[in-house]
C-alpha cells in the first residue's frame, strides 16, 4: 500500500542516485522525524540509520545542542554576502579548522557541498601553477575507483565507471593510477604489515607525468563510494613524499572520512602528513546543512595575493559562501568534539564494533572479509569465501539485503555487494549489537532463500 | 583601525571573488546582525543591503516567519538520505514548484547551489540525447557574457572572461553566440519596441551546429553577473521556437531572476514560454540557506525511466540533496508569496523605484542609462553621456563608489562600472528613496573628486 505522500512524491520528485522505476515496487519511505541514531517513518516505524544518512550525521538526528545553535543564529543573522563582509561564526570556525587540521593548513575557503570543494581545490591548484610560471601543469592524477563528487570537474577525477562512464565526452582527461587493493592484493600482502608496494603504480605515473601534473587527489585511508575500500596510512606517507619531490600538489579529499570517521579527527593524521589542500564537508555540519571548506597553505594563498591589476585573484564564489547558519552549526559541532572528548569515545566504540562484527561475520561463507577503520565497518560479500569470487553485480545482492534489512528496521544502503556500517557517533554498545544483529539476519534471509545468489527475494 | 575580529578574519579566511590584498586597506566588515533590509556591523553601524546579499534575500534578514519554520523543522528532522527516502517538506515543495513554474515542468531534482543545478541540467540534457539515440548531441550553446556559476561545467557555459579565461584549458568547448545588447544595440533599435533582430546571431549558431548541440543555456531577461544587462521577452520567445525546431533543449537559468525578481514569479512567464529545464536557487530559500532545484519535464524524466539493468538512471547526487531544513525554509518562502500576494507588491514597489531612479539619474552626465526590470535597477556609468564611452575597467570607478557608499551606510557592490539595486522585497518607499539618495551622493563624491575618472578616492 502506497501512502498519499508516497504517491505525491512519485508524481513530482526525481530522487538522486536512483533508477526511479525501482520505486514502483519499492516506493520511497516517508520519514517524519529523527532522534539520535533513529529515523521514524509516517507509520511510526523506527529505523536505525546505520549509514548516517550518506555519511553526514555525527551526533544524532535532531540534536538539541546543534538545533539550539541554529535557531539562535537564525534569530540574529541568517546570511550576509561574504565578499568584503564577514561574521563571527565564520571567523571562529576558520580558526578552529586551522587548529584541528594538520600543521600548515592555515587558510579556509568556504563553499556549499563536497563537489564544489573539490572543484575549488582543482581550480586553485591549476591557477597556482600558472601563476608560479608552470603553465604546463594543467592535469590531475587520481586513483581508479576514486569518488570525488558529481559536478563535471569532480566527476572528472572520479574513477567509478557507474557514475562517470556515460559522461566521458564532457570530462577532463585525468591521469589514472591503480590504487591500493588490500582485499585482493596483487602482491599477496597483508594490510597493516606490508610496506605498500602498490605505491609503485602511482609512482610510475608521477615519474612519467609530473611536468604536466598540477595535483594528485586522493581519499585518505578509505575509498568510500568504491565500496569502503581501506588501505594503510603508509601509502599516504609515501604519496606525500612523491608529491613534494615532483612539485605536484596533494589534495586530500576528506569529505567522507573527516571529523573522526577513521578514529582520528582527520585521516591524514594517521599518516602524519599534511596535504596542500584538504576538502571537507558532510560531517562538518554534523549532518545538518550543506557546507564545505577547502583548507590550504600560506604558500598557495600567497601565490594569489598581489595588486588587483595583476589579475591573480581567485575569482570563485557561490551565493551562499560562508553562510552564517551553516557556520554556526559547524562551530557547534567542533565544540561538541572538544567538550565531550569525542575522539576517545569513537575509538572505544570502534573497538567494540570491531570485536562484535568480527565474531558475527568473519566465519560466514559469503563474507569475503570484514574490514574496519575507525567507525567505518564493511562486509565484502562474495560467492564463497574459499575463492572470494565476486557476486555478479546484476544479482543486486546488496540491494536485496538492503530491502530485507529495511523491513527489519535497519537502514544499510550497501554499495554494490559491500554492506557497511557508518553509524552516528552517539550509538551505544547495545545499539551496535542490534545494528549488527539485524544486518546479520537480513543476510541470512537472503542467502537462505537464494543459496545460489540468483533469486530475487521479495522484501 | 582594524578590530580584533577583522584581524582574525584576515589571518585565516580566504574570501570569495576577492583579491585579498584589497582587504589590506579595506578590511572585511564584520556583520553582527540583520533585520529587514538592514545589516548591522560590530560597531552598530547600519547598512542598507541593496544587493540582497548577492541576490538571495527576498523577505528581509532574520525574517521571523522563516526562522520559525527552520527551528520547527530542526526540532523534528534536520536531514535524511534522499535516495529511497523522502519527507513531507520535499514533497510539498516539489508540488508548489510544479504549480508555480511554467506549464510542462513537472519534475523536481534537488541540489545544493546554483552551480550544481546548472551542472545537473547540462548532464541530464547530454544523457537524454544519448539515450534517445542522438549521441552526437554532446555540446552546449551559450551567450557571450553569460554567467552560470563556477564549477567547471557551469564555468564552461559562462562567457564572462574575468571568471573563466584563466581556466580555459579545463573547460568544455562551448559554442558561443553574441547575445542581445540593448544598451549598445548594433541595430540601433529601442528595447521594448524592437523585433529582436539580434536573435539572428544565435539562430545562425543553431542552424550550423544543431546536430551536435544538446542544449542552449540562457539567463532569461537579465544577464546579471555581466552587469545587469537586460533584454526583452521577445528574444526568449524566438529562442524557444528555434530550440524546438532544432531538437535542442532550452535550459533557463533562473537562479538569479527567479522568485519575483523580474516582476513575475519567473522571468520565462513574460515570454509565455516553458523551457526544458529550469534551474532555481538563491531566492528559493529567501536568502537563508543553500538549496537548488532543477525543474524538468515528463519527456526528459521518461527517457531515464527504465529497468535497472538498462543502466539509464541519472546517477547524480549530493550528500545533502533534498535537505529537510532547506526544503522547509523554501516552502515557507513560497507560502509567504501566496499569503501576502507578493507579486503585486513587487510590481508596485518596482514602479515606484523606476520613477524615482529615473528622476534622479537619467540626466546625469556619467549615467549612460538607467534600466530596470522588475525589482532590478541598474546604472551604467560612462565617461560621458554623449558618447557612452565606457570608463576603463582599471579605474575601478564602481569599486570606489561602492566604498564611498559603504561609508554612508549603503551596500551596493557594483559589477564593474554598473551600479545596481536589487533590494529585499520588504523595502518600503521611504527606504527606496534613501537607498537611491545615498547611491547618488556616493556617485557625486566620486565624480566631483575625480572629474576625469582617474583619481583613486579614499573612502
Ligand atoms: C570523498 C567524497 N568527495 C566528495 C563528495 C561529494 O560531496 P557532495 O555529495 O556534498 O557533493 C563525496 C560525497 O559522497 C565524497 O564521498
Ligand atoms: C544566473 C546564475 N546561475 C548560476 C549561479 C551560480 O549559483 P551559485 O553561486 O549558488 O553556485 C549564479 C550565481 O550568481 C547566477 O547568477
Amino acid at each position: 500500500m502506497t501512502s498519499d505522500l508516497q504517491k505525491r512524491d512519485l508524481k513530482h520528485v526525481w530522487h538522486p542516485c536512483s533508477q526511479m522505476k525501482d520505486y514502483e515496487e519499492f516506493p520511497p519511505i516517508v520519514i517524519k522525524s529523527g532522534k539520535g541514531i533513529y529515523l521514524y517513518d509516517e507509520n511510526g516505524k523506527e529505523y536505525i540509520d546505520a549509514v548516517s544518512s550518506w555519511w553526514v550525521n555525527l551526533f544524532g538526528h535532531a540534536n538539541e545542542r546543534i538545533s539550539a545553535a541554529l535557531a539562535e543564529q537564525a534569530g540574529r543573522l541568517e546570511h550576509v554576502i561574504f565578499a568584503n563582509f564577514t561574521h563571527e561564526p565564520a571567523v571562529l570556525l576558520a580558526e578552529k579548522l586551522v587548529e584541528f587540521t594538520p600543521e600548515g593548513l592555515s587558510k579556509a575557503f568556504f563553499a556549499d557541498n563536497g563537489s564544489s570543494a573539490v572543484e575549488i581545490a582543482l581550480k586553485m591548484s591549476f591557477q597556482y601553477h600558472k601563476q608560479k610560471n608552470k603553465p604546463n601543469k594543467t592535469r590531475f592524477l587520481a586513483l581508479n575507483n576514486a569518488y570525488h563528487g558529481e559536478t563535471l570537474g569532480a566527476l572528472s577525477v572520479g574513477g567509478v565507471g557507474l557514475y562517470n562512464e556515460v559522461f566521458q565526452p564532457l570530462l577532463l582527461n585525468t591521469i589514472r593510477a591503480e590504487g591500493p587493493d588490500c582485499f585482493r592484493c596483487p602482491f599477496q600482502e597483508e594490510p597493516g604489515s606490508c610496506d605498500t608496494p602498490c605505491i609503485s603504480f602511482i609512482e610510475e605515473k608521477l615519474t612519467d607525468h609530473h611536468e604536466e601534473l598540477a595535483a594528485v587527489i586522493i581519499e585518505p585511508l578509505i575509498q568510500a563510494a568504491a565500496g569502503m575500500k581501506m588501505y594503510p596510512p603508509g601509502y599516504l606517507k609515501k604519496l606525500r613524499q612523491l608529491c613534494s619531490r615532483y612539485d605536484v600538489h596533494l589534495i586530500a579529499d576528506e569529505v567522507a572520512v573527516g571529523f573522526g570517521r577513521t578514529g582520528t579527527m582527520f585521516a591524514c593524521e594517521q599518516a602524519g602528513i599534511s596535504p596542500d589542500f584538504m576538502c571537507l564537508s558532510k560531517g562538518l555540519t554534523g549532518g545538518y546543512l550543506p557546507l564545505s571548506v577547502v583548507m590550504t597553505t600560506d604558500e598557495v594563498y600567497d601565490a594569489f595575493y598581489d595588486d588587483y591589476q595583476t589579475m591573480k585573484a581567485f575569482l570563485h564564489s557561490h551565493s551562499y559562501t560562508g553562510n552564517p547558519l551553516a557556520c554556526s552549526v559547524a562551530l557547534e559541532v567542533l565544540r561538541i568534539f572538544e567538550d565531550e572528548r569525542y575522539i576517545g569515545q569513537i575509538q572505544e566504540k570502534a573497538a567494540y564494533m570491531r570485536k562484535r562484527a568480527t565474531e558475527l561475520f568473519v566465519h560466514q561463507s559469503h563474507v569475503g572479509e570484514y574490514r574496519q577503520t575507525g567507525m567505518v565497518g564493511a562486509i565484502e560479500l562474495v560467492m564463497e569465501k574459499a575463492t572470494n569470487k565476486p557476486i555478479p553485480a546484476e544479482k543486486r545482492a546488496g540491494y536485496q539485503i538492503y530491502r530485507i534489512a529495511l523491513e527489519k528496521g535497519l537502514l544499510l544502503r550497501p554499495l554494490g555487494n559491500v554492506l557497511y556500517f557508518m553509524p552516528p557517533y552517539v550509538i551505544s554498545e547495545r545499539e551496535i549489537d542490534r545494528m549488527l544483529k539485524i544486518a546479520n539476519e537480513a543476510m541470512q534471509v537472503y542467502f537462505d532463500k537464494s543459496p545460489d545468489n540468483v533469486g530475487v527475494v521479495e522484501a
